[in-house]
C-alpha cells in the first residue's frame, strides 16, 4: 500500500511538477484545489487536467470565497502589472517590493486547507510547490514560513497530539530557478501543455505573455532551452 | 480612531464574550464567521445578531467547505456524542480522547482566514475565543497552539515582513471556567439569549442540551449562579 500525501496543485507548472516528484516518490496522491476567487480560474481547469495526468487518488476542489476579503489584484478588479522588470544582475526573480498580486494570506489558507484534507486520509505528507527563486516576492513562500507552518501542523492536530506522526512539508522545489523546475518537470514526463500559470488571461484563456506569471514562465523555457507548449496572445 | 481588530465569531457564548472584551479593550471590531459547512448552522443567525447587538464594523460571513472533507460529525452524519461524562475529580472539561465532534485542522483554518482577513483591514490583532479549561479536547483550543499560529502570521505577511506591524492573537478565555466566561459575559452586558452553543439542536434550532457544547454550557451557568436565557428541548 502507497503511503498517502497531500499535494497542492494550482493547475501551474510548479505544483504539475511538484505533484510528479510526490508520484515518483511513491505517494498516493490526494490533490487539492482551491477555488478562492481567483480572477484566472482558468487554472482549476488545468488543475483537473493534470490530476488525471498523474492519476491521483482524489482531486478535491474546495471553494474559500478570499475574493469576498478583497485586497489583491488577482482576487479584485485592481490591474495586474504588466512589464515588471526582472532582478537586475544576474539574480532571479521579479524586481523588489511584494506586488499587487499578492492575496492576503493565501499560503497560510492553502497549507491550512491541505492539513485538514491530509487529516482525514491521514496523510502525513504535504506538498506544495512554492518557491523562493524565481518568484513574485510574496513573503508566504519562504523557507521560514513553511517550516513554521510545519511546527504548527504538529500540534494544530490530532495526530501531532496522539503522536501517531509527525507532519512533513514537502516543498521540492523551494530553491529551484524556473528553468531547473522545468527540466525537472520534464524528466517526470509533466505535459506543460496541460498547465495555466498566466494571472490575467483572456476571456478564452489564452495567456497575456506580459504578467509576473507569464514572464517568470517564458524567461525559464528560455534557460531551460525548452519550447513552451502553450499559446500566448 | 480605534484600532482595528478581527474577531472569531461561531455565535456561541465563548466568542460573544471574547467579542465584548476586544471591545471594551477599545478595538473597532471587524467580526468573521465562516460557514464552513457545520450542522449547526443555526450558530450563523446567533453570529450575525450578536454581530449587531456588539455594533461591530462589519461582518464578514466566509463560505469554506469543510463538510467536503468528511472526518467530523460536526459536518457530516456521524452521531454527535451525548452525556457524555465530565472530568472526575473537580477539574473542569470532558473526559479523555479527542471527539468525534473535532473538525480536522478547523481552527487552523478559522485563524488563516482571520489573518487574511487581518491583513485587508490592516489589523494587527486577532481574538478566538479558545479555552482550555472546559472544553471538548480539541488539540488546536491550547496555548502553545495559539503560540505557533502567531509567529507563523509574522512570518506569513507582508506587514510581518515589512515590519510595520507584529501580529497579537488574543485569547482572553483561555485560562477560564465556563462559569468565570459566563460571569466575565454578563458583566460586559453580553445577552447571552442572542447565543447559539449545541452542536446538534432539534430542526428548529433548539438545543438539545446532552452534548458536549449544550452540557459544558449548562453546567457553567450552574456553577454561575445564573439561569441560561436559552430554551432547550
Amino acid at each position: 500500500m502507497q503511503k498517502p500525501a497531500v499535494v497542492l496543485l494550482s493547475g501551474g507548472l510548479d505544483s504539475a511538477t511538484t505533484a510528479a516528484i510526490g508520484r515518483s516518490m511513491g505517494f498516493r496522491l490526494y490533490a487539492l484545489s482551491v477555488d478562492y476567487g481567483q480572477r484566472h480560474r482558468f487554472e482549476l481547469a488545468a488543475a483537473a487536467r493534470v490530476a488525471k495526468a498523474l492519476g491521483v487518488a482524489r482531486h478535491l476542489v474546495l471553494h474559500t470565497d478570499l475574493a469576498q476579503l478583497g485586497g489583491s489584484a488577482l482576487t479584485t478588479d485592481l490591474a495586474v502589472p504588466k512589464d515588471r522588470p526582472m532582478q537586475a544582475g544576474g539574480t532571479h526573480g521579479m524586481a523588489a517590493g511584494i506586488p499587487v498580486t499578492y492575496v492576503p494570506a493565501r499560503n497560510t489558507v492553502l497549507l491550512a486547507l491541505a492539513l485538514a484534507y491530509a487529516e482525514t486520509v491521514a496523510a502525513a505528507d504535504i506538498f506544495v510547490g512554492v518557491n523562493a527563486v524565481d518568484y513574485s516576492g510574496y513573503p508566504d513562500c519562504r523557507p521560514e514560513f513553511i517550516r513554521a507552518f510545519a511546527q504548527l501542523a504538529n500540534l494544530a492536530t490530532k495526530a501531532g497530539v496522539e503522536g501517531t506522526h509527525r507532519y512533513a512539508i514537502h516543498t521540492p522545489l523551494i530553491g529551484l530557478s524556473k528553468a531547473e523546475i522545468i527540466r525537472r518537470g520534464a524528466q517526470l514526463g509533466v505535459d506543460f501543455g496541460l498547465t495555466h500559470s498566466c494571472y490575467d488571461p483572456a476571456d478564452d484563456g489564452v495567456a497575456c505573455g506580459r504578467c509576473d506569471a507569464c514572464r517568470l514562465r517564458r524567461q525559464g523555457f528560455a534557460e531551460a532551452g525548452r519550447v513552451d507548449p502553450i499559446p500566448y496572445v
